[in-house]
């Protein structure tokens, strides 16, 4: 979606792409330019150097434009006759290939100062216009994004208008490497890749917690919400697979094996043993709606390039939820599904929370009736329900149009989390009935849906999110106990003792470190509560309270320590 | 293990197999028979008859049998020369090939009346010393048990001495038919399998419940031991099972998969991934201790033939743990999971446990000094521990030697959970070590154990043990409130939602049903506690409780009755 300033900034981040390639070119006379279009965070030029460029050019090259800013100039526009525009790039083939793949007798140059450019148009007016900009990384590009073309270089860079919006991005992007989840895993022991399992995470003490409270949590929601969880198989026979698609459409994703020479497949998706467990016996129009859920872990193959720790990894566990139902009661189910989804994000702290419909892609399956008839079902409920929503063309599984819900984090990222698709089609492929009132056979409606989606990737969010300090009721551990001097050892002790029984995370720090060494420890390890206990609290029989931010409380009862530890724990 | 009374039962059950074949010899004498010992839980003839038994063969032969019996023919033995008995049995190629094959110029021959049979010795003094008897089956079978050798027929009976003994047998028999957990899997909706995944069990709603507790009860019991749980992955690289040695000593039992042409197993076995954990940093004597639990879904090969519900399948759950520890610490860690070990088995009713040490069995690694050092460690802390035990000679894992837990069921069967095995290869395979208090690296010890074993086989023991009737704290639905008439239906879902607030799982029978049906419906589903509620429980807010065996209390307090459901499903 576009912001309201976004074409603004693409004009000048396309200046700002002119303003680095007229640096480069003053520095690097002999590199061939080729284009620079403004992208979504910045800008970039790609170009044919002499020699590669590294890192260290980056600070040179964004000193000559800070230098060609200051000359303030005029930035022009003409249009030039194809012939005039093909001696002038002569040497340039890239360039002579762009003009002649351009429409119509002329093209477009844009000037400033000695330099110019082919190119539509679009500009600040002067290069002091271009102020607040970086460049940010270098990096190996090809011609037309094509592999079999020419390899080039790419600079890439930012710029915006207000500095204000430029150090929030600066800082952001600082904060999304510092904080970056693959990093926090190894910081805070929680997880970790390996190559003999490539793209398959391994949990650790920690992480495994954090996982174990993801899934009590929904677990309780789901028992409240009506919903049976089921269990269903890893491998599944491969005829199952082609049933239902996913085999036509899915499996350049699929990893496949053999059992007694009969093909099976790791399962990607949950449904089909959903749909087994549905089918296992006749049902009745009493059951409907029979809400499955399972916390399915599922394998999808994925490029060993784009693998990206547990945002894009190879095996992870979704949050299925199988809604079998008729079409009545739809919207019900819809409307129900998107009030959890609502407050499971909130519970996590998301409360921003911005709705699409995606509608039918490409490749899916083939008549047009059901699609129709779904994508109105799916806009009546969000109608019906009074929800501001966009519509992502194109952007629905193969089976199904879906409602997706997208979160934005504290570095101004949006994720998509949870979906709710609407599927005629399974249903139909499988066969699936119930038993009406009047004892006919009907066909019920699937509502596939998901709330975190992936339980790994929806973790890693969440520590970005928080930058490593997870929230009290979901950190894996809670309370940290330490002391001004061992003689307090016994009394901090018999807290962790008190807290355990209450089932609080919790552990001492038994080192003899001075009290600073052991906050500071603390505070890496990103534990939100420390009880801090001196003289003075085993005196008193209190406990001080001190935050992983530094803000200290004195003075509170142990046992009213206790129960707002108790109290912070509830989910 | 030999029980006391074993020797002379044999005795007795291989004359009551001479027993059926002189009725089978009277009723078709053109059978040819072929040999007849006793088992541990009967007795078998096998025969070639003109034409194959059937079901409605076994009580005309059995009633034959008792008519032989009551003639109370005196059973005699004699030595004859083999030349008189190839001239006995010139008809009988089994027996000629038998004669052949036995040692010595004589051979032995039973008689009783007209019957005689190529025979050892060892009978009861006359027929009529067989009473107690019963034929169970017919099957088919192999002459000398071999695929390739001419097809037989079988027919199994058992026999006692005592009355007392045979009607239990018989009971137990029935029972173990009756309550077969795959046929309370289907009659409690608690899984299935299908077709598409043979072997693979799908686990309903309800049986999903009851491993979800197993699961919850043993990760609170692991946290207050000092376990860390992790997870890993599914599928791992091939070059890892062969480090492992499972390649070698398992791959037949394993399942393979390819990603981007390299090769992948599907793991079979949790240590694997939990030695990649610990090798995942450095490790110091500090840390030992380690203590590493997964609940890992591994996946082995069986042939379709021996699959068997959930006691046999090819998917299961594994309570895994793998202690890393100093030679000094084997010991106390040994003991501590001998103890859980107890602790758990004891929390399902499971009291008499018989424990085993495994020795090394024939296809295993090959050095002998890790063999005997890890075998006398265990050997130690079984005596240490005061512990009696019996030598399963060969039967450890191909890695390691162990210590074996053994159940006996309600139905007097024993069934082996829980493992400790000692295992100094794979530290050295993997080159494990951590740091010592000196700064230099030593190799520590790994220790296998799981308690369960199998979560699934577990679950089916339970069901079976206790005959679909779990215990209140493990029953997925542990209460079901009843209505005398429908006014009563306000205070009922008062009540429901009281329990739910507790966490107990409860449903209110929402029929119109008389009272004597809910409660008929409720004992189907074996569900442990009912609350009645009729016009003078309302009226003095108060539960009449009956229990699923019909025992019943009346006017209880509404409070007492929720206090009591909550205490009775602490785990």
């Amino acid at each position: 979606m576009q912001r309201p300033d976004q074409k603004d900034l693409s004009v000048l981040r396309h200046s700002a792409a002119h303003l680095l390639a007229h640096a480069v070119s003053e520095l690097f006379p002999d590199t061939l330019m080729t284009i620079g279009p403004a992208t979504e965070d910045g800008f970039f030029y790609d170009f044919l150097p002499q020699r590669n460029f590294t890192q260290d050019d980056l600070p040179i090259i964004e000193e000559r434009m800070r230098e060609i800013s200051k000359r303030n100039l005029p930035l022009t526009h003409e249009q030039m006759s194809k012939d005039d525009a093909r001696k002038l790039y002569h040497n340039n083939p890239f360039k002579l290939e762009l003009i002649n793949s351009i429409e119509g007798d002329t093209v477009g140059i844009a000037r400033q100062g000695e330099f110019y450019d082919l190119c539509r148009g679009g500009h600040v007016m002067r290069t002091g216009n271009i102020k607040h900009f970086k460049l940010l990384g270098v990096s190996g590009s090809y011609w037309r994004a094509d592999r079999n073309n020419q390899a080039l270089q790419r600079i890439s860079g930012t710029a915006f208008y207000d500095k204000e919006s430029f150090d929030q991005f600066i800082q952001r992007r600082e904060d999304a490497i510092r904080f970056d989840h693959r990093r926090l895993g190894k910081e805070l022991d929680l997880f970790s890749f390996h190559e003999e399992g490539p793209g398959f995470p391994f949990f650790h003490a920690h992480g495994k917690t954090v996982l174990n409270i993801m899934t009590d949590f929904l677990r309780k929601k789901l028992q409240r919400a009506g919903y049976q969880e089921i269990s269903t198989p890893t491998m599944l026979s491969e005829d199952l697979w082609k049933q239902s698609g996913h085999y036509d459409f899915y499996k350049n994703n699929m990893y496949f094996s053999n059992i007694d020479e009969r093909h099976f497949a790791i399962k990607p998706m949950n449904c089909p043993g959903s749909i087994l467990v549905y089918k296992e016996r006749p049902r009745s129009y009493r059951e409907l709606p029979l809400r499955l859920a399972e916390f399915g872990a599922v394998h999808r193959h994925e490029l060993s390039g784009v693998l990206h720790g547990l945002f894009r990894a190879r095996s992870f566990t979704i949050d299925d939820g199988h809604i079998y139902c008729t079409p009545e009661q739809i919207e019900h189910e819809v409307h129900q599904t998107i009030v959890m989804v609502q407050e499971v994000l909130a519970k996590f702290g998301f409360a921003n929370i911005k709705v699409a419909l995606s509608t039918r892609p490409a490749k899916a399956f083939g008549r047009d009736e059901p699609w129709e008839k779904a994508i109105s079902a799916l806009k009546n409920a969000l109608d019906h329900a009074g929800i501001a929503y966009t519509i992502a063309e194109g952007d629905g599984a193969f089976y199904a149009p879906k409602i997706e819900f997208r979160i934005e984090d504290s570095m101004g990222r949006e994720w998509q989390c949870g979906t709710v698709q609407l599927d005629l089609f399974m249903p139909e492929r499988f066969d699936l009935s119930y038993i009406t009132p009047a004892g006919t056979k009907a066909r019920p409606v699937m509502i596939h849906r998901a709330i975190y989606g992936s339980f790994e990737r929806f973790f890693a969010i969440l520590l970005e999110h928080y930058k490593g300090r997870l929230p009290f009721w979901i950190a894996p551990m809670q309370v940290k106990v330490l002391t001004i001097t061992d003689d307090q050892k016994a009394y901090a002790r018999d807290l962790v003792h008190e807290l355990l029984a209450q089932d609080i995370r919790v552990q001492i720090d038994e080192s003899s470190d001075p009290i600073a060494g052991q906050i500071k420890t603390a505070q890496l390890q990103q534990i939100p509560w420390m009880a801090v206990i001196g003289k003075k609290e085993v005196e008193n029989n209190t406990v001080t309270l001190r935050y992983v931010d530094g803000k200290q409380e004195f003075g509170i009862s142990r046992n009213d320590f206790i129960a707002r530890a108790k109290k912070e724990s509830v989910y």
